[in-house]
């Protein structure tokens, strides 16, 4: 039944001082959206962005003012940056002499051997890796048309794994794979077969996924059922808006898969006809006001005595509550009882003690 | 690689006129969160949510007001009805006889044979199914106890084939099964364990998932990945709040897996150091002026020209902004030059005309 995750037997990658593969803890990444040559914007946002647990950052590198803007920007942060290419090779020299900590861009968009060579070499020099991929929207035609202009799992699976190949013709092998697609179920597919053919960390995303309120629900899902599944090693929950909630959005899906432990993490029962306390209002207050704890906890509200005592009582700190009155558990036991104007203040205070423990 | 789906494995129950299981359409349930003997209150919810799509829909039965009032609200709702009952037996037999379409109860917690033969009886009589479950706030002390006072999978799998077994050794067969947890991986793993030792149809969803913000996620995360393995019948988003907000997350997860086809999906990228349109305002316009529209259609909002013209070409209808203007494309062919201020309307226009089509 426990099979081996394909996260624990990549190959460890470093960018930066952080390390994606092997299994090594999952990072979430962002981009910034600021221009990057606009250095006071983009540091602010990447400090921002770090402040909110974001462990790499991305920056689009579209000219050579972006490329040379990296090695100011390099010097406010702390945390790894990833310059972003497409096809002029000449950038991605430039990014990588400004210190960048990773590229992204495909050699396959280069062109001659001569410049491919060069992005390698820029890239060895500074022992930084490199991250190719494919993404939905701009699949070679190439390979479209092998698949009557359908785009495929296999033929994602096949540009990415064609770049790859590229970059190890030049005896590179410091390489992160990316697959983006649109479609949960084609990135989902893409996965399950890239997985079974590289060993590289892959970096999964679900590209364009839309507005925050939806983009939200399709990246935990699409997102969620790959790192399900073993497969993942990075991600980036890329929503249209602020990037922050990108990052917010990406430790959430992390903490529902138990895959990090960071913070308090909030359960409480949908409330129904049983319901006889303000269960949404202490679940939001209880969110809102526990959101400085770093130290892992679940804490469970919930508002009957059908599954209420069970699940209150299997969260660290727990509340029954009902007809007035509610049960405040820690850590299994029935440690308080209070009416319900002291719900919340009790709760807290379970919290507080429970966290600087 | 295509593997058979477990949900086209599963027996085809029938509620109401719905059917579960099968290959049927997965369906989205709610419940509601008025006090059921409420019948006015109750009626507007179920009315409301079954007009945002709802296709079943659950009442609480506390008591015996509320299992009589089922006679009325079937009255004046045009979905079927599933009465949650919890020890009870005749607040069970109760709710048959007022024309609830389905009973949701634990024959393991009803007691003596009689009753819980006077149940089947009622739901025979009847011809409506019954759904059985395990809750991991409410897993038997037994079951507990022989796995050392942990909530396992294999327990929470064990709990749910009780109940069924009970039910068939009484010549019952006409079942649903849930297993609910609040624990997205302890969810998953069980659902992979169940779908391998049964055909009864299966219910999905994480319980006690959160405040919207939060169980969203959780919920995307959860259903998503155990729906993306093919398991999965029926689900129901379990959210603190409005249960509005659990039919349209519902329906999401859904479209997300292309599980369902309904409306527009607006996909638009995250924005980057290389957009220079409004991405984010377009997008969120367009999301909200095409809510009306039932036919499944795809509308990208690009605002570069490196993913852009590809994504946009795509979608049934696209964008692909960048310097102010934008190319407006239909069914993968540009049909429009627009200045940006234009860029709304323009989309709006063949969507539109598209959704006639």
């Amino acid at each position: 039944m426990n099979q081996i995750k394909h996260r624990e037997t990549t190959k460890k990658i470093k960018v930066g001082s952080l390390e994606i593969g092997g299994g090594a803890p999952i990072s979430v990444q962002s981009m910034t959206k600021t221009d990057t040559a606009n250095i006071d914007a983009t540091v602010k946002q990447i400090n921002d962005l770090a402040k909110a647990g974001c462990h790499i950052i991305r920056c689009a590198i579209p000219n050579k003012e972006a490329a040379l803007a990296i090695k100011e920007i390099k010097k406010q942060i702390n945390i790894p940056l990833v310059a972003d290419i497409h096809f002029n090779h000449e950038y991605a020299v430039l990014a990588a002499e400004s210190g960048a900590d990773k590229l992204r861009i495909n050699p396959g968009n280069i062109g001659e051997a001569d410049k491919i060579r060069a992005v390698v070499e820029a890239a060895k020099t500074r022992g930084i890796p490199i991250r190719v991929g494919v993404n939905s929207g701009s699949l070679e035609t190439k390979i479209r048309k092998k698949y009557m202009g359908h785009i495929t799992a296999d033929g994602l699976v096949q540009s990415a794994l064609n770049n790859v190949k590229i970059l190890e013709d030049f005896g590179f092998n410091d390489i992160v794979i990316s697959i983006k697609a649109t479609s949960v179920p084609l990135l989902i597919k893409a996965h399950q077969l890239i997985a079974k053919k590289t060993h590289y960390p892959l970096h999964v995303g679900l590209t364009e996924s839309g507005i925050p309120k939806i983009g939200t629900i399709r990246s935990s899902a699409g997102i969620g059922a790959i790192l399900a599944q073993g497969i993942g090693d990075t991600i980036r929950v890329s929503l249209t808006g602020d990037p922050l909630e990108e990052v917010r959005v990406g430790y959430e899906i992390l903490k529902a898969l138990q895959l990090t432990f960071h913070g308090v993490t909030v359960i409480a029962c949908p409330t129904c006809g049983r319901t006889d306390i303000d269960v949404v209002s202490i679940a939001t207050e209880i969110e809102e006001q526990t959101r400085h704890i770093k130290q892992p906890l679940t804490v469970a509200i919930m508002g009957c005595e059908v599954n209420g005592p069970g699940e209150a009582a299997d969260a660290d700190v727990g509340l029954a509550g009902g007809m007035g009155v509610g049960l405040i558990f820690r850590e299994g036991q029935v440690v308080r009882k209070v009416p319900e104007a002291e719900m919340v203040e009790a709760l807290l205070d379970e919290i507080e003690s429970m966290a600087i423990k």
